[in-house]
Formats: C-alpha cells, sequence, structure tokens
C-alpha cells in the first residue's frame, strides 16, 4: 500500500484538520460573538454547519495524532473507514461551501445597501467570518482529494 | 476496459449533458429577461458562471451524441483528455453551487427586508433561476463523479 501525503493517518493530514478546526472556530466565533446573525437565514446556516465541521475534524485530528504517533495508520483498518470518511468530507464541503458564499453575497448586500443595515465594524466581522469559512471549505477539499486518491490504491 | 454508465461517450452521459444544458439556460433566461440583475453582485456572477456551464456542457453533450452514433468512445483517445473533462466539470460545478447559493441567500433576503426591495414576481423569478442553478450544478457533479469512477480504469 503506498503511502500518499496527506491522507488518513499522516502528518500532513494531522496538518489539514487542526487548520480545518482552527479556521471553522475562528468562523463560528467571528460570527457568533457580540454581532447579531440570529436574523439573517445565511448566517444560521453558516453557524449550523460550522457546528457540525467543528467536532468532525477534531475527531479527526484526534485520530491522525493517534495514528502518527503510535505508528499503526488508520489504513489498515479496512477500505469501509476510508470511504465512510471521503463522504463525509466531501459532504461537509459542499455545505461549508454554500454557507460561506451564502454569508458572503448577504454581507456584502448588506454593506452596499443604500441605508446600510449594519454599522461597518459589525459587516467586517461578518466578513472575516465568510472568509474563515472560505478558508477551512479549501482545507477540508484537500483532505477529501487526498483520501479519494488513496483509495484504489488500497 | 469496463463501459461505466454516466462516463464521456455514453447515452446516460448524453442526458446529463443535455439536462445541465437545459437548466443553465433556463437559470440564465429567468435571471436575465426582464429583471434587474446587473444591480446585485450575486446575480451578475450567476450569469457569468452559466454563460461559462451552457458553451461547456453544449460541446461535450455535441462529442458524446458523436460517440453513440458512431460507436466510437472518446476514451479510447487517452487520459489526457479524461482528465481535462473531469477538471472542467469539478472547477464548473464548484462554481455553479456558489452562483446557486449567493443568489438563493440574497432573493431570500430581498424578499423578508421590511421594506422589500423586489415585487414578488420579480422576486419569484431570481428564486426560480437559483433552483435551475442547483438543479443544473447536481447534474454537473454527478457527470464529474461518474467519470472519475472511470479513471482509475483506463
Amino acid at each position: 500500500m503506498d503511502e500518499v501525503p496527506g491522507s488518513v493517518g499522516t502528518s500532513a493530514s494531522l496538518a489539514l484538520r487542526l487548520g480545518q478546526t482552527i479556521f471553522s472556530s475562528a468562523s463560528l466565533l467571528f460570527m457568533s460573538l457580540g454581532v447579531p446573525f440570529y436574523s439573517y437565514t445565511s448566517f444560521c446556516f453558516l453557524v449550523t454547519i460550522m457546528g457540525l465541521v467543528i467536532p468532525w475534524s477534531f475527531t479527526l485530528a484526534l485520530i491522525d495524532g493517534y495514528s502518527v504517533l503510535v505508528k499503526c495508520p488508520i489504513r489498515r483498518s479496512g477500505m469501509a473507514i476510508l470511504v465512510m470518511i471521503i463522504i463525509g468530507d466531501t459532504v461537509l464541503s459542499i455545505l461549508t461551501l454554500a454557507g460561506a458564499c451564502s454569508t458572503a453575497s448577504v454581507a456584502d448586500l448588506l454593506m452596499k445597501a443604500d441605508a446600510p443595515y449594519c454599522p461597518s465594524k459589525v459587516c467586517s466581522r461578518y466578513q472575516l467570518s465568510a472568509t474563515m469559512a472560505f478558508l477551512s471549505w479549501s482545507l477540508s477539499l484537500a483532505s477529501s482529494l487526498f483520501n479519494l486518491w488513496l483509495l484504489p490504491h488500497i
């Protein structure tokens, strides 16, 4: 079995998972602390998705860390787990992209309206949150592609 | 070489491509005919992306139709073309999803605002356009996955 850098159980994968956890937590914090997000559907959607992405990435980061430390890759436990991880990553990355795009477009609209709905400080918080969600999406897509690449080699 | 239904050069693929062309044309028409789209960034983005998806899907529909008629699959012409088609499909499906999500969230916001920015007839046109873009995205994702499945068999 080949070793694909970035696939589950490698240190590159651990770095990707930690990045996802950090960026999605940052997105959640920028959105939910001190700014009103519950009056806009898109912002509520982003908060929900980030609440799913954080535990998923954190659990897989723990598994990768364990794999790297004891040098016993989870890949050896078979194809079913890898397929489950790939499906989870793909679905979550699609949802993260959807949430990030919705948030970015709504924040843009709120800022450009004739009578702006949000003070510029609040609007920049929304934009920062969308940026973090985009970064989390790109790492999530990378994880999913690396694992997909490993699939035919098992 | 196995025949994967839905991969390039089969009649299932022809059906998928025709579906993409029809849905993305419908999305473009609902958005651009008779409603003001140019004042919102998200709507302009959707129109741009649909302008890319329509020629791409139509060209590949022609190639599939030719392949089915003369029974000479394009797959035999090698891996490079298949990889190019997969990358194009993936990038366009990501962009279509982004455009559809932005349009849907902005249309939702415009409808729910205290002083609605659009009459309900115009708003429903925006929503229909977003729905068609989502349908086009799902078919585009299916095409991309079927072709990706074929890749290790070449």
